[in-house]
């Protein structure tokens, strides 16, 4: 097989008592916030930060779409494993693959789109090349 | 015609700086927490809190899918009104259609699927008929 | 007795999984937001949004002081009355006195110091006399 | 001088979206989350979670006061370190003193009670001996 595996990128957190619901478990939301804190150090590990994008290149990602499945629940003091995979990229929009796992159990899972948008405006725009080059 | 609309259940809420983030603007993930508090509150339009779910059928409702849509942003002060319309049921669970409305401007939409669980043993159980007969 | 007693302003919410963890009850931070909600919507019973000063009078009021004690669990489904008292002003701060009650049961209870500062500088300034005569 | 120190815990976490708002920098209140953070994470250097301590000894710790005073706002993408001091101990309550810090600059500090309460009652107990031992 001669086609390359998509990168997977995978950041490591912990589940505190903010995170958490009187279900005992984490609230299903707060795993868009867990996604979203991968994201950013999938972001971080190729030299960019969102404040440096807004200053230096104008350009803000806003997060237009987001699927997620909630499998097995997480709960307090669980490490989890968040991974991130670029799925698609076109000129003003990415798309990623993102899971949640603790250990050998998969806990969540979805897809989330972003868009690049002008830092004053908020109109949709290129993303800019000093990022696509990178995150190739 | 003679098929009737769905229902659809409206919850106003307002929009507090706890609910945005540094772009200015409701953090997306936030949505959740919106629909979740309307669905509350259609529930609670039959006259079924959760708690009572719990306490007296043993039952709980756990949210296992949402797919959501980010349109236009939501600001500070704004006030929204959060919509609700029962997609599908079955036995085991019901599927949501919620829409964030401002106004005539429509910033959000999704669907959401929810399970009933045992409150002991988090299995899926049937939906207990109480509740299934009212909400209809 | 000649002495009026500060006006008490009250604004009911009610407690939704959002702002419950792992106990089974209201996470204590969360108290903090609705500590917020209502001095917000105190402020808006004077006729003034945040987004109004910060567009119109070119100021922000930030919080600079939390002190609360935690003295009974606030649950789901709880609605809950939280009181906004104005303490004390000067020419650039105020002060503010907070309960969270359920029914006749007090919850949660503290002291809340917001400061004005300008909306471009962050810098401290005083309050907008618009505002001041208002909030008496 | 004779006196020890008393040890200071650090603990380090970096700031997301989701801990901003729409002011462009840290929730105030999510400086108590940042802080709650801390402490799980100085009870764990002593090998105990707080999981552990529930199932294991019947005990929880519940916050019972909170004092803090915001000095410096926090934004994105900062590292910040979180310092936790134990102030004091009784038989059944702990008090802490703990610190945000970007770098050198103080960004906000504050004392934290919390009382030891039994798992299943709610009510106030002793300090587990297996901790108190180790927390000295």
């Amino acid at each position: 097989m001669t086609e390359a595996e998509p990168a997977v990128f995978r950041f490591q957190l912990r589940v505190y008592w903010e995170d958490t619901d009187a279900g005992g478990v984490v609230f299903y939301a707060n795993h868009l916030k867990f996604f979203e804190r991968a994201r950013t150090e999938w972001l971080r590990s190729f030299g960019h930060s969102q404040e440096q994008i807004r200053n230096d290149l104008g350009a803000i990602f806003i997060v237009t779409d987001t699927s997620v499945r909630y499998l097995l629940p997480a709960r307090l003091d669980d490490q989890l494993d968040i991974t991130v995979s670029l799925l698609r990229r076109s000129y003003t929009r990415l798309s990623f693959a993102q899971q949640a796992w603790r250990g050998a159990e998969l806990l969540a899972e979805g897809t989330m789109g972003v868009a690049c948008v002008s830092a004053g405006t908020f109109r949709p725009r290129a993303i800019p090349n000093e990022l696509l080059k990178n995150i190739g």
